[in-house]
């Protein structure tokens, strides 16, 4: 198989954590034996958990020797990998979506990982342009290992779109669930699957943004129960004061929730969620959306709005097909 | 990666060409070297052509030795490669989705391919319950071969679905576009990919079922002229007699075209293609439904009707993601 072909496996695993790793990129990570046999296909998943370098290593290690006892802590599992290797990735190589970092932050280098293993070859998707973590492609060509870039480059910079807005700015998308015939009503239009990811994307965010309207309606929790994490803060936009609300409403309720009822600046990660309304509202504000369709057909009204989409990325979580999308300006 | 990661890759390149290799079944088939690297992802793509398992050896061989000159004919490719394979595959592996036949049909038996190329693992997701071609199984494993079943058999089973409902009676079903809000309306709703698709199906059936609804209304044309191949024969369902529609209409006018006005009993492969009234009418008597949904949102109606279905596979055409499903009998 092509290059491309193992690139896009290490970028498909990474969009399958998008945004759950803010505020660090969504980076997937391949690596074969010396063989070209495939070893382990791995992604980051969290802040402050191991780089998908680090991540796709341990796998690979533990591939070659399942009674290798790896710690958890990602600085421990760092160092006690580039202890106790025994020489099993000498030659291999690796499919990277980004640039490996070449700094200590949170975690150690990766691109020090590599060398320290003794890896042939790093393949590299496109390049860090954050001045802290870049260098990686510099220091590993210094230790020998052969590094090619630019392999669906396309691709690595549609993944780190939402990073690169929310460095530089924020970044803000439209969560919309759908029937497979466009209708966002009825109960639970989502596969359990698709839930539990949005709560985890929940449990993530700076703010969830959603409407007076669809509170009233649907007297919500928004709270991040399926993924058994931290609720978000809110932002209420309503034309109504806060207090007109009426306060049994479970999403008041919820312990440490700050409610707001504008955007406050310092707010990077942002969601919207609810119907067509406050997608018409607020459509122009949009960097992505995200939506889930399920595989049923009913009876009910759909979503109408003119809006020409580009997907970026689709996949499937349980029977519910989901995807990002831009929207495309006319 | 485990056993399913390969035989899934096989699954996915066989779903791609399902259909299209009526009357065979849909198959794929991935080689790996005797180091277990990938060698080849193949599938099956139309009768009378070669075999998913001749098809997969082929590529493998010629990502090897790119210097070999295959002929293109399936028999005297086989032949080709049984005499000038030299020993490039010896202990390899193979995943293939369907029992290797055993048997001389219009191209000879892939079981012998790959005891001939001395293949030393074969990974099968389901037998072959052709009394025909069966006994792949037995013959490799008096071959020597370490011979493995039921990997994904789930899934392989779901795959071979359309091809063991033509061959006992008939398989039949819908196809629908509609937009990312389920409206079936406006210009050409699927991509350019999706429609090329469509349209060589329609070469493939034995009739193409439509209203005369659609007719009246569309003035369709109704060939297949993106995929550059034959139009189907058509069956009209209409209150109204073939003599009071429009003449100038252009699917009368296409040459060698039959035209039936109820469903003859020899066709065992057939297409309805409609909108909303058209699948209420029929659904009933539906095995599948291949659903394409464009990315894009619009103004237009929803096609609504209660119908619970359940996904055997989704893929991506260009910006378009489609799907075969079957109908949840309530």
């Amino acid at each position: 198989m092509n290059h491309e072909f193992y690139m896009n496996l290490a970028i498909d695993e990474a969009w399958r954590y998008q945004l759950l790793t803010y505020p660090n990129p969504a980076v997937g990570c391949v690596i074969l034996d010396k063989n070209g046999k495939i070893l382990s296909i791995e992604a980051h998943k969290e802040a402050g958990k191991a780089h998908a370098e680090l991540k796709a290593v341990s796998k690979a290690l533990k591939v070659l020797n399942p009674n290798l006892d790896l710690p958890q802590n990602a600085n421990d599992l760092h160092e006690f990998i580039c202890q106790n290797h025994q020489g099993l990735l000498k030659g291999a190589s690796a499919y990277v979506s980004l640039e490996p970092c070449n700094h200590q932050g949170k975690t150690p280098p990766c691109a020090k990982l590599f060398s320290t293993l003794g890896f042939s070859e790093v393949f590299i998707a496109t390049k860090d342009e954050h001045k802290l973590a870049s260098g990686g492609v510099e220091f590993l060509k210094d230790q020998g290992i052969k590094v090619h870039m630019g392999i669906c480059e396309q691709r690595a910079k549609e993944l780190l779109k939402p990073f690169l807005k929310w460095q530089k700015s924020s970044f803000k998308f439209f969560k919309l669930a759908l029937s497979l015939n466009g209708s966002a009503y009825g109960k639970i239009v989502s596969s359990k699957a698709s839930r539990t990811y949005a709560h985890a994307l929940r449990s993530k965010l700076d703010l969830l943004v959603v409407g007076g309207e669809t509170i009233r309606h649907d007297r919500p929790i928004l709270d991040a129960r399926l993924a058994q994490a931290k609720a978000p803060n809110l932002c209420i936009l309503s034309h109504q004061n806060l207090e007109s609300f009426d306060p049994n409403i479970p999403l008041f309720s919820v312990p440490e929730r700050e409610i707001f009822t504008s955007i406050p600046s310092k707010a990077k990660f942002i969601m919207y969620e609810g119907g067509e309304n406050f997608l018409k509202a607020f459509k122009d504000e949009l960097d992505m959306l995200l939506i889930f369709s399920n595989s049923n057909l009913n009876t009910l009204e759909n979503v109408k709005l003119d809006l020409k989409l580009k997907p970026l990325y689709k996949g499937f979580l349980e029977n519910d097909t989901y995807g990002f999308y831009e929207i495309i300006k006319s």
